[in-house]
């Protein structure tokens, strides 16, 4: 069997030779490791968004990988850092500051401090942990080191509150509206919200669906569609190009095609997004 | 033996987590994968970049190299997915758009379509066929899985046209002109043309060449050099201070020493080069 | 045993399939070799910020590790290309242009020219020797070549002159003073000076120190920390809010917690920084 795969999710960057830095620790501890960046790019101390990416990429990593974040504005202070187990044996590293909340609520979740200083660098920097502490645990971990060492169990995690969609009905008028707001701007622009397909198709089926459209800056986004290219490339201007779908990460998604929705409608992270079910 | 390598080239960039995600999915399929990044800041939507960046890079893989390419805005929709395999067992795969154009010119190319649903995850996305298509098709390939099985032939692989350089002699003036344009601009603000070594050879001999000199913005580059230091650093304005050589790519590059020729020229993909030749 | 590790510290950047190729001429030559990047995003053509990068980062490599530095100006001119090789086995590879004088400081160095063209790609390009001079070298070296047969000893390195901080005792005032300069801001804003704590300790001894403050642009930063958060978070503008520590590098650091000190303070590499130690 392959030992666990590593992953490292942080705010680095990759100019400044820091997450070189933690491999090489790594490499040092377990030769054998395999490490797989999943983004040095989160805005830097943007713990939601670093909590964000690294919930949407982890569930397509082998059971018992070995997840690594780092966005972490309170290093060296006392600050915990945490350990969560899932039912599939992955693991997740970081600090005790909300970053692994998407982790808290996997199936079989278990946290513990990641405290056994025996896994660490010796005299860790008071800021640097990604490469003094975390990495260092998961190179141990990788090489067959046992999650229940790590430390004691921890009951009450910091949890970052996340937006929460609404659905409200407004009987009178046939029609159900889930409230939810864009949590993240991908690189193409496209505007991702909290709002899953689970709970659109529950607002739908509760409201007698037949209809919907996306409101965005009080006006309608044009299309609602399967993929990108259906949307109206046509069209002319921006609004009126735009669409709507599910996107890879199951949330609803506004684009304009083959152009940035963020820049064209002026979005931004933040910002309220209404769908409008109709019966 | 080695199992062959796979590499990626597509427009995600590494901020959102995308090609963690790819990675994941490979590694699920085949833990012994070894996965390199050609590129993932392809400008968005940019086919052409694309090609042109993994036309250059792959001849320096061993043979039997899997590479991926991912720049897809008609994902979802009806386009086709392909395979082409060349002579030295080189596989490409991604959509049909024009984005492989580059390989279908390989000595012994063969296309096929990837039709075989057995390879992908199962209930693929409508917009990530990076994660849910080519990714798991390339490592059931780098596993051992035949490129025969990936599905029928494809006698009509869409091709981009690609802008080629023109040759005009104009014997009265004893003059031989090569018409080309610029293709790509680097990460130093080199300016990279279509206009190969072997085209230019054939236009000097052609042309009974004692002397030739490259015009941009119906200006003169300065100098033409074999490497980058033998430009005129000493010179004071950019124009006298630019060059040309035929770079890394086997092209013809327009460069301005320790400097960033498209800011200093003023110079964009698609500008015209003319490279003058004269008896 | 395993191979041992290659790292390579570049200013190619990530956009154009530089590093890709030169991981596939690597992998072409010593299929199991491991390949980590330092960084790509040396400013271009900045010898200073690659030397400075790569030094920070090799400690924590394992022993043996093979590091690849190209930035180089003077590619395809007479440069000469080099090995230094240090006491614990660690071989540095680059252009002799001062890009690998913190490698001629550690400790054991033995210096080489790089000459053995046997190790190189044949017919290397006059613009591209990351490619096809210094990675097909590392990779032989990784593969079992020996560092003797690189080529001739170099008792002339090129060196880099790196400003030197200054200690200035001023006995009337009971004050010592030391003069520093930032030589590098990273990703987060933070502005790293060439002030190292073995030369503080050494000053702070010396001048018989109970306290210190960093003056940058005349005014005193705020507070001297041991960790970010521990400075002045409540406080209303940047100067108060900025701290002072010795940072991951080992090097003195003025930031602004949870913010960007380079833009809020208006600071640039090669300022002044002075550290004032009164007794």
């Amino acid at each position: 069997m392959s030992p666990p795969v590593v992953t490292l999710t942080t705010d680095f960057g990759l100019a400044d030779g820091f997450v070189g830095a933690m491999k090489g620790v790594a490499l040092g501890i377990f030769p054998e490791i395999t490490l797989i960046d999943i983004t040095h790019d989160v805005p830097p101390q943007d713990i939601r968004a670093g909590g964000l990416i690294l919930g949407a990429a982890c569930p397509y990593f082998p059971d018992g990988t070995i997840h690594v974040a780092v966005v972490d504005p309170g290093v060296g202070s006392d600050r915990r850092a945490i350990l969560v187990q899932d039912a599939k044996d992955n693991l997740f590293l970081g600090p005790d500051n909300g970053l692994l909340t998407f982790a808290l609520d996997r199936e079989g979740a278990r946290v513990r401090e990641l405290a056994n200083r025996g896994w660490f660098l010796e005299e860790p920097s008071a800021t640097f942990h990604g490469r003094d502490v975390f990495v260092p645990a998961a190179a141990r971990l990788a090489s067959g080191a046992a999650p229940a060492d790590a430390g004691p169990e921890v009951p009450d995690a910091v949890r970052l509150p996340f937006p929460v969609p609404l659905i409200e009905v407004e009987e009178e008028e046939n029609r159900t509206r889930i409230h939810g707001v864009i949590v993240h701007i991908d690189r193409f622009g496209n505007l991702i919200t909290n709002v899953g397909r689970a709970l659109f198709d529950k607002a739908w089926t509760a409201g007698f669906g037949v209809g919907a459209r996306v409101i965005l800056k009080n006006r309608a986004v044009a299309g609602w569609v399967r993929y990108y290219e259906e949307a109206g490339a046509a069209r002319e201007d921006a609004e009126e190009k735009s669409g709507a779908l599910f996107n890879s990460w199951g949330l609803l998604e506004v684009f304009v095609p083959s152009g940035n929705a963020a820049e064209l409608l002026d979005a931004r992270v933040d910002e309220h997004v209404t769908i409008e079910i109709h019966a």
